[in-house]
């Protein structure tokens, strides 16, 4: 018998009658239903996500993201982002599974008023030099590259002090998340604004090298103290692992940002990696549970996700559905390609959901449907 | 300004216009969207859970749970359970928030297969005195107010060895949280059964009295390696409790099941209290984040929530959704009365949600619309 | 060559001379030395305690405790303790390692003042049905094979209430590890008294049958929040286990007192034991670091430690050096026999400093030199 | 009464009587004494440690270290060192409380054998470029001002691959500790030597940023995974937090080196810091249990140490026993002078024993008794 075959026993398989549908109208009226009319469904033999492989790609969507700065003002849309949406999961405004992500856009000079809300945020910057955050009144600059997390609960507030260029920078929330698990709140901020403190970037200027301040008030809030993650060290850590270790067969040379009083991730809720790709390299195709978005932030290549190849390069956006096989390849023979992406697995680990297994056919890599660039 | 009012600094207010539709429609092309079109919705001031408030009634649902005994073969029903489904929550077959819960009936001499899922699973005893359960291979007898587990991943099977009497439990499961997680997995025994060690209970026999087993093998598992809690003790260890402390204004006098190695939840997406609610006493509400089925285990009493009167006894099922006002009373001047319950707070608790609110006015007291018994 | 000889390459073998003599007192006067000299010795094969195997006869010891009711009074002695030192740790004031030992004894309607210290205790009760003990405002009543906490900092004192017989229970402390850290620090009480809450016994009373209390004040101290651990449900909890399993080769049935909020030891410092022999039962021989004191609960038995064989009846009291090989026997037929331990793992655990074997030869039996009974 | 006067009730304060005397010796016989004898000694009203403070200057050590290399031959003494002993801890070889340290001489060309212990050790580098070691099969290349550590139980051997000029750095470990919990091993490689991977300093290119290495084995050793923390990155972590914070009253500008997976001291027995004194700077004092050797890792200042003025000068090193006060000043004008200090906290920590009190008078200031500079 297949495996996944589910007539057998184990499985539900009671055929209808006049009796039962006459049973089930009377289980109806008392908010009660037949489990085993819907138990092949609530319990599948795998995950079976309604997210879809989607490629976003930077060079389409930047023109539309830059028409919302003359489109909409600032501070009649809250936030200017566009917003990506997987096929699959438009009802919670999901990009995958229950991980939201967007493309904000801010014109030279504008600011955001301050808010804050359960759900969790983190920004991967694409372009522009003049952005800033102000998360619970500790102000960060960010460029391009740079990656940066807006806890659940801190009240926070953005801006751009470029006097030319407009910032666009990506943001990830958990917001689909938080909903489905009802529990979301918003709140504004009663000054509309912060004031943040003197110091600029003082909790990235505070840890690093394997230190940490000590002597100081204890931290004791589930996130990391480090608010900002620059381009430049993050990168730096990255080759120098790559000199240390082959890396991963899956993921070539990966790393995470991670909360340095736990090495644990940034946040309860999300995580963050980064990782290179050698000149030419191919990974093996692995699936796990738990989604991901990933951003090409360097580089050109190719990623087959369930069988679906997706060609990138700097600035595109692309996601994997919980389950499903993915591989990367990096297409430049000369230079190394980097994806940064963030994912829910800070859930699927604290929940016991975390699962992950290689693909045993063809040395690791997936038959594809469409041709070969 | 209102507090909640959507036309303000810091929420979304643009208007529609001919311009805006267009490019909302040129974003649609590309998966992608305009945040503002839907912010308000997805990040609600507070809450907004679709499940509602429900009393479901042991004297109502009884005879049809005893109906599927003769309707439908446990082999062909794969476990013959009478689900309760809120009626804000159809889609996910959830009794509230993700929790799924259902009366599960077994005739004499009755067993089911052994399987095993991601789901986290638990029961409560109804009635019947002959259940037993073997999960991974460790047998365990049930009966009338006994809570057991059935972890994430372990095997499992069922069955009821008396001669005469069905047994009726109640399941409770967070299928619709592992199915919204994309992290189900569902298998069958290789061998349709399990062999079970010699020693009935012994899971239970191992751990009491706030000592453990030293010098055996290390417990590495994230959920309690008691799988059984036996009524007796437990109503034992509540009554004792209340010799010592008044207890919560909110739950009276109450206990949670744990994990003795942790002094956490029994599992890690669903942990169970047991309360104890003095004679004629009145609690104040209070409101949270997430969600909670309650059976009543004894005597009789009507919980307030969301301003609605349900009036239980023992046997009947009701639920409170996130962040609704909740309020018990123990309706009997003579005798104790307690609630058994299960809830997804560990989720809440290991990403950060947790959140509670004593209601302020009224002396904690709802006002109800409905008559008063 | 042997594997413990000194005369080998990675091992100091300096000889003196002239020269070098010189230079060792050019040495000593900045204070300093020449590690070479006494590297052998500060670096050994393996464990050198100066402890050595002691056994304490109740039969002995009682009769001078008594004597010592008669002779001091209790408000000059602080408290009438025979304290149990052994001949290679006299300047510790130790039992074994770093662990103290005594009897205590307390006359009908004496009670004695409130202090604290960094040293933490415990209590075993040897004798009478009087004491109480109160550990920051929390009045305890302790009988007979009842195992009692006073951690480290928290306010206490004791008392007997029996209007005719004397209490004599054993006092267990870290006071030599506290010394030799150079941590302890002793204060009493500016009342010279606490006021007790109005409920007896409430921690026990609050914790039991592997149910915690919920939504109370949040438990932060590094201890258990039982303090009591009465024989009773102890020795019954033991007694179950037993059913269910076979237990350890060198310790029998054995479980630890723990703290249910983390499934750990009682206190930090220190952990005790409970442990049951079966009728005749013999166990296999083991050495581990940490030192432990053991006192006979209930049977006869004997011990062999370090090759010596130590034979105990109820009430005996006898110590197992870090590093020592030990084993027990139940001498009695048909009862079975019961001993309680308390030890330093907690200290050894922490620092990383945990080692355990077991003996290999003759069937897990060490040759003894002197007759068998 | 003074609050540390023991002739009060709480204390013991019984006078020697015949009768008594012959009842000590009694008890002696027994393997027993009478607690009140020796109370007030083992309980103290504060720590009494017999170390005191000493001041180790290397223009003193060095040239009788350098002697060493020409005296004893490394193979001869295992390694060569010239350990600091404090005249009150002699019978320990400890430079303070239970902790060691020492100045160890590597010639041109030589190199060490293997061995490992129970012990912990660090390093400080004090001179030479050549300096290496290899901890566990991974080779470490190590400059003056880097710190590395050599964790408990861990394979290790060193040597100096300069062809022309000595290496001196200094070693720190938990010699005393270890012994005194009767926990120390010691064993030699059985080949004498280890067989280094190809990459040198692995562990210090996969670590950084606050980003770590993902989907390699997971580590679940008690100790960091970070074998070294170079000089530069350290100081320049420093530097960078100095224009974040103030820093602390007591220590300046002060970082812990960190493990990286727990946000805690680098190994479970040992920590050890990185403070910045500003130009001019002058600390407040206070004092807390736990003892530290501290070593000037750049400029010049002085430090009052219970009261005793110790001026020091990079290279020099110097104690500070438990619970004395201690306040320290930075000389220079125009420079940051940096301390690099390692102590027994973590012990102290996962003991419960850490304590801390800031001098309360004289604006924070010691009375020295001898003069000022």
């Amino acid at each position: 018998m297949n495996t996944y075959d589910d007539d057998q026993v184990g499985r539900a398989r009671v055929a209808d009658s006049p009796e039962l549908l006459a049973y089930y109208d009377e289980l109806a009226q008392l908010d009660a239903g037949a489990l085993w009319t819907v138990a092949n469904e609530i319990e599948p033999w795998y995950p079976q996500p309604k997210s879809v492989p989607v490629l976003w790609r930077y060079r389409d969507l930047r023109p539309l993201v830059a028409k919302a700065l003359a489109m909409v003002k600032a501070e009649d849309a809250g936030r200017r982002v566009v917003m990506l949406v997987n096929p699959g999961r438009k009802e919670h405004s999901a990009a995958v599974g229950l991980l939201y992500t967007g493309l904000q856009i801010m014109g030279p000079g504008e600011s955001m008023s301050a808010h804050r809300h359960a759900a969790a945020a983190l920004r991967f910057v694409h372009e522009g030099t003049g952005a800033w955050t102000i998360v619970d009144g500790q102000k960060l600059k960010v460029g391009p590259g740079d990656f940066a997390i807006t806890p659940n609960g801190t009240w926070h507030e953005h801006g751009n002090e470029s006097h030319d260029a407009p910032v666009i920078w990506q943001d990830g929330l958990d917001i689909p998340l938080t909903n489905t698990l009802d529990a979301n709140f918003y709140e504004i901020h009663p000054e509309l604004h912060q004031r943040p403190g003197p110091v600029v970037n003082s909790s990235v200027l505070s840890h690093g090298a394997n230190l940490l301040p000590y002597g100081l008030e204890k931290w004791t809030r589930p996130y990391s103290p480090v608010l900002g993650y620059p381009w430049e060290p993050s990168y730096q850590a990255l080759r120098n692992l790559a000199k240390a270790t082959g890396g991963s067969p899956y993921d070539g040379v990966i790393m995470e940002y991670t909360n340095p009083l736990t090495g644990g991730p940034v946040m309860p809720t999300m995580g963050a990696h980064l990782q290179l790709l050698r000149p030419g390299q191919r990974t093996r195709a692995h699936r796990h549970t738990g989604s991901v978005v990933y951003t090409a932030a360097k580089g050109r290549g190719v990623s087959v996700i369930a069988g679906q190849r997706l060609p990138w390069q700097q600035g595109d956006i692309f996601c994997v559905p919980s389950w499903a096989w993915h591989e990367h390849a990096n297409l430049d023979p000369n230079e190394d390609a980097c994806l940064f992406s963030f994912n829910d697995f800070p859930v699927m680990r604290s929940l016991g959901f975390l699962r992950e297994e290689a693909y045993p056919d063809h040395d690791g890599h997936q038959p594809v449907a469409d041709r070969q660039p």
